[in-house]
């Protein structure tokens, strides 16, 4: 499936309107099942999926290794209720097997079932209590020169091709501490484009990421510092705004939060020792 | 509870680092509680809970009208539990009691406590083939100039007080035919905005509201699509891109979906008929 899809749209730009070829970002659901049992529905753009899902499970604190991971397929048989309802298609369902058994008991704060949109990360916790992940605070020592943040934005912006050509997708990307891109993922959901750079990260036997800095294409919600916790991300870069659960969080995992990154501008939220001058 | 609270941060502009204080949007869980019971944890910016309690249910399909809802209060009383996790307070809890019983059987596809963060719209639902509501197609005859539009977008910016000051929030308008702004909200999350804005409707008894324009300053997707029409809204703008689900739907919803709407230009992706030249 592809991330972008085309529909003859009218565009009005003078006075006359005029029917064009317009390319759109695509949102579709995908039903990740656990051991043949469905566990949520995250709309995204299709794509690394299998990289999504492992995120997911991983940063919802539900495997806490890549080991835990047998397989990830595509769902190879429909049944005739989804087909009839046209918003589903083999490659909208995967399932994971695990190694071993998922708990998702009272304890782990999940519900099984539920639904999640385009930008929704933090799903399937059953009260206030359970939304904070319990994950120790970094002690990594790792710290960037302030020269390499003001890089970042320039070489986000240009590995993104498919935002390029909608405006519709959320970037997020892994640096060193180089300022070196090394993935780059694209999604309509901020969260998702995040799970996929943490679930490649995962599968590819990369996690802890304690060298490394995340940088997100908007802005930093609370639940992008958790993710960030989870695989130890020490630093995250946002072009854009912090909420302020999201900086609260970063103080409390002793997170460096940095937003408002634009030219040689930035705005450090939290543990302002990782950027040094020189 | 305010929108915005105010941080100490480092800025970096110059060669130097300097401690300013900085004012950031507020983000926060709300629970929303039917009858005492949990029904979701909703990430959001405080204010308008209640509007965004009733569009909520409302949009969610768990209440048909507003009559269905006999009085929303914040939780008169704390436990022990939501005190020692530091998240929650009595302004973060909202229980709405209901004139008649809650249906959340199988049938709804709903299941009881789950958690959603500051973008999510649409959860509860257990599978993919629960995640489109069922709502009538629009014959709506409202029709509104193509000048009215290009109006649209500075109005919205201009009475968007706290984006102004902090750059982290979403906005969205409801407009009359005239392009003259009803009411606006402003959330962390794009579709709280909208819940706020319907469920302002709602207890204002002016659902549906058929006469009227929803404006969104960021993107539009499925769930923007399918809360307006549950409210019978035939006209989206967007400032931002749609997706290709969100167009979909407004093509079978017989709604007008607009999107990059800047300056004189204007991208409309379903339902042309409703801009009128002169």
């Amino acid at each position: 499936m592809e991330p972008t899809s085309t529909k003859l749209i009218t565009r009005w730009t003078a006075t006359e309107p005029a029917q064009i070829e317009d390319e759109l970002v695509v949102e579709e659901p995908l039903e990740i099942r656990v051991g043949q049992q469905s566990l949520i529905v995250v709309m995204r753009t299709p794509g690394h999926d299998f990289e999504l899902a492992a995120g997911f499970l991983y940063t919802e604190s539900l495997i806490t290794s890549g080991e835990d991971i047998e397989i990830i397929a595509y769902c190879d048989e429909e049944t005739s209720e989804t087909q009839s309802s046209g918003l589903s298609s083999l490659q909208n369902i995967v399932n994971v097997r695990l190694t071993g058994e998922l708990d998702l008991g009272a304890e782990s704060g999940w519900q099984r079932n539920f639904h999640a949109n385009a930008s929704c990360g933090l799903c399937g916790k059953m009260t206030i209590e359970s939304v904070r992940q319990q994950v120790p605070p970094l002690n990594s020592r790792f710290h960037v020169n302030r020269e390499v943040f003001y890089k970042l934005n320039d070489r986000l912006r240009k590995a993104q091709s498919v935002f390029e050509r909608t405006g519709g997708l959320h970037a997020a990307g892994l640096f060193d501490e180089k300022g070196e891109l090394l993935i780059i993922r694209e999604d309509i959901g901020r969260h998702n484009a995040v799970d996929k750079i943490i679930g490649h990260a995962l599968l590819a036997d990369l996690v802890p990421l304690e060298q490394h800095v995340l940088m997100v294409s908007g802005r930093a919600s609370f639940e992008i510092v958790q993710k960030a916790l989870f695989a130890r991300i020490p630093i995250i870069v946002a072009v854009s705004a912090a909420s302020t659960l999201a900086v609260d969080l970063a103080k409390e995992g002793n997170l460096t939060l940095i937003g408002f990154m634009r030219g040689q501008s930035m705005a450090v939220y939290s543990c302002p020792e990782r950027v040094h001058s020189e």
